[in-house]
Formats: C-alpha cells, structure tokens, sequence
C-alpha cells in the first residue's frame, strides 16, 4: 500500500484526510498495520486523536485498546472531552478506568463529567479510592468555573527556603510534573503568599531566600470565579497559569494558560451566536428541548420587529395593488441593507472583542460606515436600478430601486456600527442580538422607504 | 474631590470609566492630579494605557510627556501600535525616541511602523543607531508574519554547557531579559539545534550537558510564516514561544504566545465578518476606499441572489394583485427564517472554529437543526399565524403564514447548519459568505414558499 512509503508526518496528514472522508477504510487500514497506528500516537497524539474522532466509537475504542495506558492516556488528553467518554463508554470499565488513572485529575474529572451516570459510576469504582476521590472533588465544581478548569498539581514550597534549596526540593519532589509554570510559595497554614517563575529561580543567586525573589500577593481567583474572568486576568497579565485559592486563601490548584487560550477562543465566537440571538452557551451537542427554549426569547422579539414592517408594508397596500412589480422588487433593496449593514456591524463587533473602540474614534468610526454604505450604495444602487429598469421596461421603477437601495446601504451601515456602539454605551454586550435590531431598520427602510419612494414619484 | 479616597484599583476604574465618557473632565482631573497619574501608571500601566486611549492625541501625549521614559514605555506597550503612534506623533522627535529606545526592538518597531513616513524618519534619525538598525530590519517582514512579531531579545547558549554552567551563563548574560520562556541552545554557527524550558534546566543534574536535556530539532517558523501557523503551531504544541530561523537555520527571534493571543482572538472573530462578505482584514482603521472595494464582490453577489428571489416573486404577481396583504406579511416570513437559520449556522461556525465535527457527528448535527427549526417554528408559525389571521380578520391568512414560517424555520435551520459543513467539505472556509447563501435560500422559502402555500390554499 502506498502509505507505507511516507515519511510520519505526512502517514499523519494522509489518515487524518482519509478518516474524515473515508472512515471505514481508515478503521481498517488502522487495524491492519497496527505499527503505523502506534507509531502515529507515539509521534504526535493529537493527529492520533483526530483520527479517532473521526471514526465510529466502537472503531476508536478498539483501537486505544491497542495501545498501552500511558500512550492512550495521551491521545485522549487531546481528544474533546465529550469524544472521548464516548470511546470510553465502548470499553471495559477496568480498562477505561486504567487509562483515566494516567491522566491528571482534573483532566480525567473532565471526561468522567462527560460519561453517562451508570458508566461514570462504574468506572469510578474501578479507579484507586484517591484518584477517585479528587476526581470527585474537581467534579462537585461547575465546570466553566476555575475550580472546574485548575489542575491540582502543582510545585509548592515554603517561603524561608533559599532559591538553591529551593531547586533542590523541587528535583526531588516534583520532577514528575509536566505542566509548570510557576513555583507556588505558601506558609506554614499552606496559604498562598506569593509566587516565583522557573525563570526566576534561575537567576536567583542560590542564597537568596524565596520571600525576596517572589511576587508576594499574586494575582488569584476563587474556585467559582468564571472562567472569563480567569481569561481576562491571563491576558491582562501575561500571565501562564492563575493559582485557585479558597476563603481563608489555601492553595487548592492552578488554571494554566492551555486551558485558558480555548475559553479566549470560543469567547471570541461568542459574538456570532449573540448577534442573532442565540444562546452562548449552545454547541452542537446542547439537547435539542434546550436550545429551543434558549432561543425562542429573541426569535419572539425577531417576529414582533417583522410584524412591524409588515404593519408598514400594509399601509402602502393600495400602490402595491396597482403595480404588483413593486413587491417583486422590494425583497432585493431590504437584502442588499441586510447584508451591507452586517459587513459593517461585523467590523465594528470584531474591533470591541479584540479591544475596545477610543472614544474620539466613535464619529470618524460612523461617518466612516456611513460612506463606505454611500458609495457601495452607488454601485448597488446603479446596478440594481438598470436591471429592475430593464426587466420591467419602466425606468421611473428603476429609478426607484436605485434611490431606495442607495438610501437602505447609507442607513443600514450607520445603523449597522452604530448598534453595537450604542449597545455598549448602556452597558450592554454589545453583540446582543444586533443583527436583530439590525434588520428591522433595514427591513423598515427597505420595505417601508422603498414603498414611500414609490409613492412620491410613480 | 471624592476620587481621593479611593483604593488604587477603584481609582484606576474610575478613571477609566470616566475618560470613556467624559473624556474632557478626566484630562483636567489627570492634568491637576500628577501624583494620581503617577501612581495609577506605576500600580497598571494597563489601565493606564485604556485611559490614554480615551483621550485626544494631545492630551494623551501631554501625560505621556510628564513620565519619566520607563514608566511612559511601560503604558505606551500596552497601548494600540495605531494609538501609539497617534500619540508619538503629538510629541517632539527626541522625546519620543528616548521612549522607544526603552522598549524592546519587536515593540518599537511595531509602533514605528504606525507613525506617518515623516514622524518615522525623524525619530529614527534620533533614536541610537544600532537600536534604529534593528528596528528598521524587523520593519522589513510584513506585520502579519512570524518576522513581525518576532522578538530579538532572547537567550542563547552553546550545546557543549553544562546545566549548572548554563544556569550561571544565563544569571551573567541575560538577567536584563524580561519574557524568557525558553532557552535557544545553538551550534558554533548560530544555527538552532535545541531548545529548554527554564523547568528543565532547573530540574536537570548540574553536570548534565544542555544537548541531553534539551529538546533537539526543536519546532521553528522561517520570517515569512504567516502569524495563523504560527499561532496554530503554539496552540497545537502547546508552546510558550516558536523560534525564528532562517533557511540556513540561524536563529533570528523569537514570536511569544502573548502576541499571538491577540491572533488567536482575531482569527477567532473572523468568522463573523467571513460570514457576510465583509474581507477578513478590514478593521474600523481601513481606509474607506479599500473597505467599498473590497466588500464588493460579495455585495454584487448578493444582489444576484436577491435578484433571483424578484424574479420567484414576479412570477406571483397575479395573487398579489388580487391579495395585496400577502405582499405585507411575506416579509414576516422571510425575516424569521433567516434569523432562526442564523443561529442554527453560528453554532455550527463556533464549533468548527474552535475544533472540527467529528465525521460521524455531521448526520446528527443536521438533524439536530432541523428539529430545532422544527419546534421553534411550530411556536412561531402558531403565533404569527395567531396574529396575522387577528389583524386580517382572514382566519386562511393566518394559516398560511403559520404553515409557511413552518416551512421557513425547518429549511433555514438545516440549510443555516448545512452549509458550513458542505464549504468546509469542498476545502473552503465554512464561514465564507455563508450568510449570504443561507439568506438566499430562507428568502427564496420566505417569499416564494409563503406565495405559493397561498396560490394553493387561497
């Protein structure tokens, strides 16, 4: 077979393509030279885990039960937490449970969170009692709360140690840790009092006791502090992990950058959901009964902004009446408003997520929409209005569609930045439902205004 | 004034509050108060670069001006490069080159790049000349590749070290260094052949050479990587920071995960702009000529789509005619479908954008919208059609509007899912113009649908 002759990295790429395309020829192609499969996980367990995904839950169950429970470990370390316990759903519990016992805890305590209430049972029981048993500790907190995201290992030491016997306890103590960014400092109570980088203790001379090279009063957040919060304090930071204390300030674990960046990203998509009114917190895998209550709020709000228009668009019955050609054409002015006001709204959406808009930038950010709607409204305008005036044979139509179309683009991108603008002015996000509001001035001017065009000059 | 009794940190949001409003009062409270300032940039250049950035370029530059240039480098970091360089601009020559020459390279070469091409001559004329050197080469690499974001301040040691020795070698060397992650180990010629992370050398036995604890072939970029693959490859690895090198393997800098953050979040919100035509680069700085251009191709292309769903129209001239009320409630129909379908097609977008749907989920995944579509429009359709039949006092109106809007929410639901998958299928962007394609189909149900379910029943 030709795969045999690539060089790893490709192997990789060509399985990864012909397991999303293919996935039944991939599973066999995988159970046949089980030696590709194990030296893909070995090379790097995150196209391995994008394989399984994949494939059939049965199919990815048989083939992590090929490998050794360190190597499988590390493949559903990368796999979505909710891929994963299904392939673990497929497999003996002992052997489900041997794997989740190589994992760190908190991110077996992600995966259990996600196996159905008999499996998470069964399994558990077939874990060790203390593995187990911070698995169901790290599990009792919401898990979009630090305390859901914090690893619990972590390096600690007592402040009175000197920065050379500090390196020394950490060889000792603490070289099985993989993930480390920061040394925590606590007292003799294990509160935390402070916090030095590996960097430096490096350049610490080896005398210098711990109390005077750390960042005494760091930055920390409780364990039900969600997690954009923790997001937003490691980027206004620059931070690699935030320590988790409890009330009276013990160190109960760290949230690390790794588990911060993907909570970054998917605040980031928040907007496009927002914008029309859907639930932030609905994925591709919400219950269905709950995404239709999560959305039917701001679809009730959409179909009284339509009743609007169409309250408008009734009082011009009697023109439409007599020239029919005017409902063929009014979809196409309130479209090209839709659609050129978002591009706008998107802009000035995207702007406020990254960072936010200076406050003498507000003007020149409308008047700015405003013309770039004015001369795309040109174009658009022309366009449109020659073709209606062709179809139709009436010019005066035309005419019509043009000005309408150049008066739609105009408002719709004024309307389109100037949304999220006035939005978070009152203190609001200023996604909410934009697109919403949005599309009811320019249904209202594409409907409306284009109708009340009609009226004056036909 | 009652500002001067609060904590530090309330201070800073006051403040921060109150430039975003009323900026005028928040310069004069600033300009009268230097010790506030003073203190607010010590305790959060952050805060104090928010603030900054909220004011006039004037203003802003004055109490930049009043800093000594460490504290004025610290918050001009932390500020926009664009604002930045505004306020740089209102500034003597010489006074804003002593600032960037307290910044590292990378930094400053990122705000020179902002100024107007004649401030930027006369400050590097001032600006010490090897610091201008290495300033005026990093502006050579295009602003988005792993060359523009790269560092040049970073630590090196030859492989033949000793753990112990390279501890000491790097206390003597680089103690000056702030963002250390790793240590770059090199051969005689420069050219990488390893890296550590601070953890390991603290970990690793004094004796220990640096080519044993070293990762050898280590991940690197070349200058011209574009800052996506970059930000793929630390988010893939896991990396706090991915070596430069040339073709020859010299290493050149260094891009941190802090600067690719910011690309993570903005390729993460490029989807919302992809979604409706509008180019990925556009921001609320884009000059409006390149904004009309490049939102052109897709608007024309919307007007196409909705020139076809006139000319659907125009084929139910005659019903319209003799039931003009259709032509005011057929914009209810189309407007909820292309709302509803949005939100179906967000949360596709979102989870592609932050992973990819497994294969054996994509069955699923529609399915899903659909019965989403299909419950919601039953309350929708219901409603509507409720009030429709109300207000028209025609009991059959209101059942094809219900009946209709039914239709709608389930097409718009499947095709708003639909469609990200299908792009993602042919190998383009799932989110590219995928609104203006759904909008099509929910306006082509939304009018035509709703026109003939009414030629039927009518």
């Amino acid at each position: 077979m030709k795969l045999r002759l690539l060089r790893p990295r490709d192997l990789a790429l060509a399985l990864r393509r012909m397991a999303r395309r293919r996935p039944d020829e991939a599973e066999e192609y995988l159970d046949t030279h089980p030696e590709h499969w194990a030296s893909l996980v070995e090379a790097d367990p995150h196209d391995a885990a994008d394989i399984l995904e994949s494939l059939e839950d049965e199919a990815a169950a048989d083939l992590i039960s090929g490998l050794d429970t360190g190597a499988a470990a590390d493949v559903l370390e990368e796999m979505h937490e909710e891929a994963a316990a299904d392939v673990l759903e497929e497999m003996q519990h002992g052997a489900a449970a041997d794997i989740l016992e190589e994992l760190a805890p908190d991110e077996a305590a992600d995966i259990v969170g996600e196996l159905e209430p008999e499996a998470r049972r069964a399994v558990l029981e077939e874990i060790e009692t203390e593995k187990a048993g911070d698995i169901l500790e790290l599990l009792a907190y919401p898990p979009d709360s630090a305390g859901g995201l914090m690893s619990t290992e972590l390096a600690t030491l007592p402040a009175a140690l000197g920065a050379g016997e500090a390196i020394e306890a950490l060889r000792r103590l603490h070289e099985h840790l993989e993930h480390l960014a920061y040394v925590y400092v606590v007292d003799p109570e294990e509160r935390l009092v402070g916090v030095v980088s590996f960097r430096e203790l490096v350049f610490a001379r080896p005398g210098t006791a711990l109390e005077e090279v750390m960042v005494a009063n760091p930055v920390a957040v409780r364990p039900e502090t969600d997690r954009e919060e923790v997001a937003d304090l490691v980027q206004r930071y620059n931070l690699m992990a935030v320590p988790v204390v409890d009330r009276a300030g013990h160190l109960l674990g760290m949230v690390t950058i790794d588990d911060v960046i993907e909570e970054i990203q998917e605040e980031a998509t928040e907007d496009i959901a927002t914008m029309v009114g859907a639930g932030k917190e609905e994925t591709i895998y919400t219950p269905v009964a709950h995404s239709v209550r999560s959305r039917l709020p701001w679809t009730a709000v959409n179909l009284g902004t339509a009743l609007l228009v169409a309250a408008v668009v009734s009082h011009f019955e009697p023109i439409i009446g007599r020239l029919t050609v005017l409902a063929a054409y009014m979809p196409v002015v309130a479209s090209v408003g839709g659609n050129s006001g978002a591009q706008s709204q998107a802009v000035v959406i995207r702007a406020m997520a990254v960072g936010s808009i200076p406050a003498h930038w507000v003007k020149r950010v409308a008047l700015r929409s405003a013309l770039v709607g004015f001369f795309n409204g040109i174009a658009v305008g022309a366009l449109s209005g020659l073709i209606a005036g062709l179809f139709t044979r009436q010019p005066r139509i035309g005419m019509v569609i043009a000005l309408a179309a150049l008066a739609n683009l105009v408002v719709a991108n004024l309307v389109g930045s100037g949304i999220p603008i006035i939005l978070e002015k009152l203190g609001k996000d200023p996604a909410l439902a934009s697109n919403i509001f949005m599309t009811m001035i320019t249904d209202l001017v594409g409907f409306g205004g284009f109708l009340a065009i009609a009226t004056a000059l036909l």
